[in-house]
């Protein structure tokens, strides 16, 4: 056996979610829950009924890198297609780092997979916490760069603080960064509620990880990708060729009729929808207020750990949050809003009356 | 960078392809030709119009597991549904061994990225050459194995040389290799000629590596399945959702309907028939007649290199092969006759016409 593997801790979010019971309110996922377009599965189906189910090219089909880099701002030579964007990040990781010299600093509060995957892998792996309420500080995070950081990882717009990094931070950041990698997680890109689309790092030392899951409702599709610089793309090759031969020929189509009609976002306006309902609910609650995604922190009012509210909370009212230690982000519960929103007020209610108990 | 990577050597196989200029006859690919079944394609799509396109639990859904268990002679919680047998085949390097202490050993001729993976992962590798003409040999193989040989891997029906290990061999083999791991790739198990299936090791320390990629013509949905021991469940576990979160819903329900609807074998008899033209083709060249998949091993009448008769093959000829040695089978070229008829009869003739110059 992989002794790395056995030390793994396992996640918090599965630990929740396998004690939920039926009748509970899921305020705990991380996946759209909005049907996706089914016309772009059929013209993929048309496609692959009259060109069969090959194999594609190892990085992709040169018509869909073509169309996925046109929409990152990359030429398509940099674009390797990905079983979503987690392999991606799986790829990002283990082409960019030396194992046995290099360090990966994680921006915190955070996606947990990333140090998972570092650990996995053998790279070493530290974080840099924002600090309260976790606002995009350049500066901050520079200042935890050391010698044999070669990567640093963050997510904007972010899960699980909802926040996006604004233009002119990830600018202080990238230059600060000089010629260390930045892997750059937008997966959640097309879900924003502010007047612009997030900012773009310059991608020049950049690994831009992406992908259909989070922003057209395929989460169940699979199929993301990775922007990586020109030196990367050799190792890319070869570690997704063994790793997994290529992405799926019929996700690749259903990835060229979402951009060539222009689809990735959407469903933007019904998130938007969503999220003003959000906000009413969330009325008489501490939180952050989301500028991206579909998710929420809400501050616990106590200093009790916040897994043991959140096992407090399913075991009392029901209903399934994540807790914010499983981000780096104690304190606080992380709530979803992707799905119903009767589901989302009635939850932030219970939460609401078990909050009250708390205090 | 990742040294392990830049360090790997380019496949062979795709720089032969990589020389292909159009109108040349490819007896090189190794997939097939055959369109797949529209009918499960069909029902796919539907299932998903009507239940949307999430998330399956990170090993799979419970349902297409149970069908792919009851095809493989597993309880459902011994497999992971994966994105194609390649995924299958790294995870099982992955999770089975200790970098840091154990040596895997690799029955050749065989599948060349069973050693580049093992090389990727920092595992240490091994050959065990089977002796001409490549005949299954248990006692050979145990003869090779040392006290760090954790595992060993083999393929039946094999790639390149489209053999089959009998029950008897198998069964020495598995009770010789005692506690150690055997991972056994049966991605082409329903492609075989012989008057009984392939015959499977018992898999009480065995990772089974399959797919639907060979027989079902679906290289391209990226869908395969690894059944592994009970203790490397969690591992593969971790692993897997770190790696990739989950396969395809989409490429699971199609898995499902052909295991539901017996399909697994359904186009054996078109191969059969392949076989049956080929065998007349090959008049006049010494080979390994095959048993299995889609291969030939074709002897080269001299001993000039394998790489380069295929080069001078593709030079003077136009016909793609793939040299023995990227297999391990030096001496000899591997022909595909998965395609079309025609193209093989006369690929065989210009080999034929061009061995006759060489000898």
């Amino acid at each position: 056996m992989n002794p790395r593997l056995t030390t793994l801790e396992p996640s918090l979010i599965r630990e929740l979610n396998a004690r939920k019971k039926p009748g509970d309110l899921d305020l705990g996922l991380g996946e759209p829950v909005l049907p996706p377009d089914p016309t772009v599965l059929e013209a993929a189906l048309e496609w692959v009924t009259r060109n069969g189910m090959r194999y594609s090219p190892n990085l992709g089909f040169d018509e869909v890198r073509a169309a996925v880099g046109n929409y990152v701002g990359l030429s398509q030579d940099r674009i390797c297609l990905t079983n979503g964007s987690q392999q991606a990040l799986y790829l990002a990781l283990l082409t960019a780092l030396d194992p046995e010299h290099h360090e990966v600093l994680i921006v915190e509060p955070g996606y947990p997979a990333y140090a998972k995957i570092a650990q996995m892998l053998g790279i070493q792996c530290r974080s840099v916490h924002l600090r309260h309420p976790f606002t995009p500080d350049a500066h901050h995070v520079l200042a935890h760069v050391q010698d044999k950081t070669r990567a640093v990882v963050l997510a904007s717009p972010n899960n699980p603080t909802a926040l996006i990094w604004p233009d002119q931070q990830l600018q202080i950041l990238r230059t600060g960064l000089e010629d260390r990698w930045l892997i750059f997680d937008e997966v959640y890109r097309e879900l924003y509620y502010t007047p612009t689309p997030p900012a773009r790092p310059e991608l020049d030392h950049t690994l831009l990880v992406g992908g259909l899951s989070k922003c057209a409702s395929l989460t169940g599709l699979r199929l993301g990708w990775l922007g990586a610089p020109k030196q990367l793309m050799p190792l890319v090759l070869r570690a997704h060729q063994l790793m997994t031969t290529a992405a799926s020929t019929y996700a690749q189509r259903v990835a060229l009729e979402i951009l060539q009609r222009n689809l990735m976002g959407a469903q933007r306006p019904l998130y938007a929808q969503k999220r003003a309902n959000l906000i009413e609910s969330l009325d008489g609650l501490q939180y952050i207020e989301p500028e991206g995604a579909f998710y929420c922190l809400v501050k616990i009012p106590s200093r009790t750990p916040s897994l043991e509210v959140a096992l407090q909370l399913l075991e009392q009212e029901r209903v399934v949050t994540v807790p914010g230690v499983a981000f780096g982000a104690e304190g606080y519960l992380r709530i979803s809003w992707a799905g119903d929103p009767d589901d989302v007020r009635f939850g932030l209610e219970r939460l609401q009356r078990f909050f009250s108990f708390l205090t």
